[in-house]
């Protein structure tokens, strides 16, 4: 009775991205991860998208290529950014709705102020917006051969979790997984109050043109608080903030209410 | 005496971009109508950027080019983002820190959940995270030649306000202007809860390949809400909304707190 009770419930379907581009491992290890759990749907950029916010492409057309098709598992990689790949994903490549959103494993960690950038993080913000729950997991190493296995366990027991009792309306998951062996745990935190302390490169190209790199340094501006992202890897646990997708700071409709004028 | 007071201080200095280009007719009416209150600094993208979200460039280097410079007025193009012209002016062009940094007058309302795919508002959260004061303008018409002048006069009381007394630390303004010749006046408000239903255009190209274009339609998911950004503008008012660079979601730290675990 259990049994056909079970069978008679198809299996979850998880649609999976990052901005590190389809070949990258950490992405691939999450679809191993996964691969017994779940149904998965792999879009994935067609390289490396780092940074990419939740850019948009409307000037240029999108393209996608299946890569793979198995029992299982269906891979396509998209010539646009994170955001993109969920979009077209939704809109035009599946069969059904998805339990659940995922991107990652990010080689990187997307802490503090890194998730207004982050392509990561910009992906599954629109599982907020599309009204179902939404996972982004980073590895704070940008190694390419990153050791990701640590993170199975917690990646796992999470995914399990939310497909199961699902999350906050118009809340994902920022997931920040400190590099070690054993993690001390996991802790649900707020956002740090840090920015990188940036500068440019300058350049000249053998034509003699200035070009400009973007490099720099990030500071923590609350290194003493223990209830945000960067205490919370920094001690190795991993970290999980919920964010939203609604950008208004409430405590300033108020503190701006004399601004409101009838002409 | 007053007036040696006066003289003894610099004019304010302006840092001026958008997502539209340098040439958009936006960009150069808002340099316009702020010429005679500021210097003004305008780092602007060599071509439209739209929805180019906080993207910053880190695959490719960036380059400049000094389009004009005059007293009270230079102006540089860049092959970046929006958010790119804003660190680039701050860590390679400037000679002091801007007073301001304004986005805009973008071709296009910028209001409800556009806000997280925006250039122009991910330029100004840019402000935030430097902590300076910024102000990003759109008009809601997408127009090449829209008429930009019925917001001369919003504008420059804005500025002009903001430069005497700043805003609420580590937040940004998102102010969106109705098509209208008169405006009923002013209403600092919240981001409406409201998204694209979206699809994808598939077509193919002449090689037989296929490809995909993003369209859709604004749903306004609480058309009855009279204090989103969306009702003020469509009744006429200019839509003030306070935000954040902060997306943690402070209430669901509380309900998930049982995710929180020691080994």
């Amino acid at each position: 009775m259990e049994e056909s009770k079970q069978n008679s419930q198809p299996r979850p379907f998880i649609l999976i991205t990052n901005d590190d581009g389809y070949e990258a491992k950490g992405i691939n290890c999450l679809v191993d991860m996964l691969a017994d759990m779940a149904d998965l749907l792999v879009v994935a950029p067609d390289g490396p998208r780092s940074a990419q916010s939740k850019a948009i492409t409307v000037v240029t057309p999108l393209r996608v290529r299946k890569l793979e098709e198995r029992p299982g598992l269906t891979r396509y990689s998209c010539n646009g950014t994170p955001t993109d790949c969920v979009k077209i994903a939704l809109y035009s490549l599946v069969y059904r709705k998805p339990d659940l959103l995922l991107a990652g494993i990010n080689h990187g960690s997307n802490s503090s102020s890194n998730v207004i950038y982050s392509g990561t993080v910009g992906a599954v913000m629109e599982g907020c917006t599309e009204q179902f729950p939404a996972i982004a997991f980073s590895l704070d190493s940008h190694a390419p051969d990153a050791d990701f296995e640590p993170c199975r366990t917690v990646v796992r027991k999470m995914v399990d979790r939310v497909l199961r009792e699902g999350l906050p309306k118009r809340v994902c998951l920022n997931v920040n997984f400190p590099v070690r062996e054993h993690f001390r745990g996991v802790r649900v935190v707020r956002q740090c109050d840090g920015r990188w302390m940036e500068r440019f490169e300058k350049h000249q190209d053998p034509a003699g043109h200035d070009y400009y790199w973007l490099t720099g340094d990030f500071v923590n501006f609350e290194p003493d608080a223990d209830d945000t992202d960067e205490w919370a890897m920094r001690n190795g646990y991993v970290s999980v903030v919920p964010c939203q997708v609604d950008l208004t700071h409430y405590g300033s409709i108020q503190q701006l209410k004399d601004w409101n004028e009838d002409e």
